[in-house]
């Protein structure tokens, strides 16, 4: 039966609710902390706005002709039970989680929360998959720098990394050498800008290869002008057209895990953080490797 | 184990979701249209938001000393699933889905949704329980009238029937004179100005006796000062502690449904509206005949 | 025929708009000024917000049985035109154009607009009655200063005078006695504090006597929690009930006309500031002095 | 006189109101509805705030050089009188209040209301000139369906259809299929991306030839970081600049009327997306066929 | 020389910023954090929205008569510098900067920030004054729960402490047995309803006696129709006016510090949280021992 | 020591207070007034938020790799103390602060306030430099017009002017008639849609050659979509990108002054608007002739 755009308790694209992974493709899964962050803090309550926004997804992609409900068993498993004040705590939490959805095979869509939770996730999935290629978007190089812990454990195939979107002020010029001296590719937002980023995204493609990669997405990649709802805007960023570019040429590759991080709804102030959010998950769930196109 | 606040999908209270009302005392359930509404529309978001904000809500009544969820069985049973399109529809399927939840004495908590909806809820109480006494708090004598058509369809006990918190202006002196013509006591707000409303209670119990009741309460007769988020909000109204007293006021009544009607979220911007109504649904709940107090 | 309450272009409460006061017995009347605003400007959109607002206003009082379009002969006549650079030039606008309104006696009910703009207000009305007795409420004694002016040019009646809702902190104590000494009663905020302004009212009956009065209210006379959009909001302040008792107490006064001043849209983020001003200047027009009650 | 931007009960543009659209070349009018809305209500209150936000427009446009008020007799002429809780009388009201509107040549420019309201305009619209050529600029192909309506009425000419700005997720792969087997050019927002759409205009009036022409702009076309405030956003939209050539575009064409719909203010949390929707209109006026240029 | 109110970067209530407490009889002072936080983190900004909003406070109290400028030698100093990764260390700096005020003689009025610092900032007090009285001013009772560890460490003396506006829900009946059994006094805010508070405060002023006394009001304690930005609101509490009694109300107390914690500026949506906090941390000022009145 | 994002009075980029610019390179300095406004009033606040979102300001410009607090001797010398009843004593005021700043050499990098400011500003930079050069960023040719008296008063030198960003509505053909006829480079924003604008900064460094050269950036020059804190807000405008490109264009010229007006934080709904004002100040001060790059 059809069910009305507005009934129904808010599960991610209106989604069934599953209590585990089990049985699932992939998932659509909540990690509520903000305790990683430095400035406006918030990102905790991201997970229920992006589920709130996305009852208006439904179940074409008429830009990409995916329909991923016919070729994909998905579901929302709800949330990661975080420790609001204990991140060590919440970090094993997470972990604990991620390595039993990732145990099966499911691929984990994952709605922060701050950025710190990436690292715990990674944790699980190269546990899994052994080093990762990454698809980093955001305007930060370092905040929260779960990514220089990740290397540090050797979560990550460096040479299949590459960072979108960087962009604003920083510490110091050292602190974009590090990215650079790990091999990784680093995209200024400057480089993207009046741009399509197609032609880059297909460069990417070619980078990553055949081996298992990690989609990780700050929604402040994306200039606040679009997403206000964050906790360290940055002027001058992506548009959500080119999020999307980016989204949509990760298909093809071999991704294990994405995740969607730092909605603060509380600065949303039109909702279009959240909406936006849950729009580039749908996208993320439309390039998994077993959807099938019209 | 101990779920933190921040985690979960969002059902009332952070209670459990069910399919159905079997097997439960009491049973929180959304109905969320506002096609009911002649000025700003909006309410069909009620529930959705209630249930955010209900997060807050934990299991002990520190005002009543109440602990109903360790006397009642109650969980979040979803919404009626409407048709946007078409009242009289929505008003069948509203009604039927009550029949199935009075069915077995499961007692309805209702989120709304505009006051249209109070009129099938009523039809499937009345079917249940014969004509209803009923506790009406709003600010409106008529908008919606759904209350016409119940005295109408013999629906209530005419002699037990209050209105509380009317005011404001309205179309003509004749529509307020209905109400009285009908046997209803009516109570204008400016009958609650600078006073509790405990001993009002008092009278109101007396005047309900054992038979059964109908409490349906309209956010808008709170003071728009507290709650905004309302379609058609009238200033100089009840204060939010007014109407607590008046909901802990029906202890001791042979309640067999209530409703909480008119939160419009768009127009809830301090978020306080969703929240006062997430709050009096609680206190609802605490005041249902098989709670134990400590 | 009916007119949905969503229809047409917002005069104040739907009345007919008119360009002049001729024939007319009352007329609400917008001065969207703001230039003597030391803090918060923005009540030149004040006029525009509470017709805005007003499309909610009925015909019938409820609360005091008024219908005032059946006795009163009351149009909006739009706004004087304002020279937005140069308050004097502005003043001199506005005093020329309440002459013509007090021409024929024809009551201004004046939306504002920040306080200043009682001083030309009061030429013009002062000119046509002779020194008049003002209600004055506000949280301020003096900003703005509009009557210090009246008073050195003699256009009020200092014996009956009223100040009602001082409160906050000023620039020292002196300004307080200014009041006092001109023989103005002066009624601070905390001697209203927990009670109904009914018998103050009955006092201030007394006091003014059946001479020509004025009536003059600050909306931050209100609590900003019930009126957040203002632009020198005081805490502590009247709530809504005691403002309409207020209004309501000056029935059976000769009242020449009323203004409801200091809203300011951009700070009013729930909307309820306008609204409540638009429900104040019904309650006005609804003690005017040919008004008659059901 | 100068008449100052702030003073003045605000029609469209701060033209005069007329009661009707006699002797008028164009009109603005507005249609208060929301009732075809699927999601989110509250187009019913775009009028007005179109209205409120078009004070700031002035006499010429200084990107195109035309002086509109020099050439065209053009009045603001309220809004139909709508029925809240009746789509259907609704409907009929409106194709009797655009029969009059058109009958004497005037053009009308329509402020919505949700695009429900472009069938029983196109009604009258054809009635006068026979099956018209379509601009519908929008994110979405089917919601509230109007045109599909028109095409079984015959009341468009189906070779002179060009649907411009669709995106985002749909119900089916079919539902895009309807549009072009009836012949309508089709062009994706992905098409629009990154490019102006003065070239795509060209071929849009080589289209359209000399026949009538109706212009239909849903605001949601744009994309939701300009234009949150609508009942259905998708993101990666066309930017405003887009939206001012793709009316630019139509200089030249045989406009019959224009609408510019779904501008839901309780969603436009800055405000722009009204001042959107008041230039829009504003471009237009501009672009009606008597209009002569600097 | 008179500033204009909206010049000068914005310090506590505009007083002149010192680096350090030295030769001050009292001192605002901000702790930035929020980390103690279980629900709606955002406290951190409380401080900086507190001195933005407080740019409205004059130097006179109408109310009170008290002109604290006259008498006290006070000074904005700044914040504590906090780590926001890391709450105990964050509170070690909290407790070395206190010890440094508190070291001459000066009286901290501290503007929070969560809960939280209560505990440090005692820590301090209670070693240079030994065990304190407290009045504890909130709706909740264990939150945060500096007290618990405040009682444990001996920092209160716990005949002479009063809790004030507890309410709503709680996790147990156990929670609330707690205070009594130390020897608090428990004070609902049931038994603050439609009431004034002054007689509640000279019953406190005898339960302190001549001892030293700590003030820490939670803002929370006010209702969330007054001070919605907060981080766990609870419906039907303190007005601003009892809140004003209670500060008031402690004049003559022998206060060794205040302070003003739990506004979060991102729930401030009418800013009228921080106003009323700006103004309650004034009226704690007005209190303070050496304070001379008109 | 590192001091905390969120600790510390709100000084711009968090840069020390000074009381003068004496031994200063560079100064940030506000002008809080808004007197000059003919639509929405504001701006006089515009100083105080974008210090408050400067704190997210680091110290080194990822994009440009410059790093200027290395430098540039700069701090924060507060405001200009204006007369807000008086903007002929407000013009004077400023004058004089400003030919202190500029007497030794110090480059004013201003807050504002309105566009009126830039008159009076200079004034003081061409008694001490002649003539200069302007590079004038807004949507408006003529509002304010503090331009055309700079013009009258010989403060520019009319041949090394350029306006970029013009567009939207005007009175008359004639009002952009006359900045040509001055001889004047004007750029409509029309011709800087869908393109990078570092070409066309390379014509305007060609165009200023080496003489002294001051900026003048009104952030209405930005699409309201991105920059909505704003009382004339004009669509279809220029974005952020484009923003940072023209003052990044800038580098090399003999900057000797800029300014950032018309930010207007009540209508700033998102913040984005102060925290883009925060960051073009910074750029603006990474493009100052003394600063080095890595
Ligand atoms: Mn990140
Ligand atoms: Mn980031
Ligand atoms: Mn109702
Ligand atoms: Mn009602
Ligand atoms: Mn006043
Ligand atoms: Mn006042
Ligand atoms: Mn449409
Ligand atoms: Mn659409
Ligand atoms: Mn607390
Ligand atoms: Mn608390
Ligand atoms: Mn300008
Ligand atoms: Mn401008």
């Amino acid at each position: 039966e059809f069910v009305a755009r507005v009934s129904g308790i808010p599960t991610m694209a209106k989604l069934p609710y599953r209590e585990t992974a089990e049985g699932l493709q992939a998932a659509f899964v909540g990690v509520p902390i903000d305790t990683g962050t430095s400035n406006r803090p918030g990102a905790r309550f991201g997970p229920r706005q992006i589920r709130v926004e996305s009852a208006m997804l439904r179940a074409y992609n008429s830009g990409t002709r995916a329909a991923p409900y016919e070729s994909v068993v998905v579901a929302d498993i709800g949330d990661v039970n975080v420790n609001v004040y204990d991140l060590k705590d919440t970090c094993r939490r997470i972990r604990e989680a991620y390595r039993k959805i990732v145990a099966t095979g499911c691929i984990p869509l994952t709605m922060g929360g701050d950025h710190t939770i990436a690292y715990p996730i990674l944790q699980a999935v190269a546990e899994k998959y052994g080093p990762v290629g990454l698809v980093h978007v955001d305007a930060h190089i370092g905040h929260g720098t779960p990514f220089r812990r990740c290397v540090e454990e050797g979560l990550l195939d460096c040479r299949r990394v590459v960072q979108i979107g960087l962009r604003g002020s920083g510490y110091s010029a050292d602190s974009y050498e590090w990215s650079r001296s790990q091999g990784f590719r680093v995209v200024q937002a400057e480089e993207c800008w009046h741009k399509s980023l197609t032609p880059l995204m297909a460069e990417v493609r070619a980078q990553m290869g055949d081996g298992p990669v990690y989609l990780s997405f700050d929604i402040d990649a994306l200039d606040p002008g679009f997403a206000p709802g964050t906790g360290t805007p940055e002027i001058a960023g992506l548009t959500p057209i080119q999020g999307v570019e980016i989204i949509r040429g990760c298909r093809g590759l071999n991704l294990v895990g994405c995740d969607l991080v730092e909605v603060s709804p509380a600065y949303d102030t039109t909702g279009n953080t959240a909406l936006t959010g849950a729009n580039l998950l749908f996208e993320m769930l439309c390039v998994l490797p077993m959807v099938k196109y019209y």
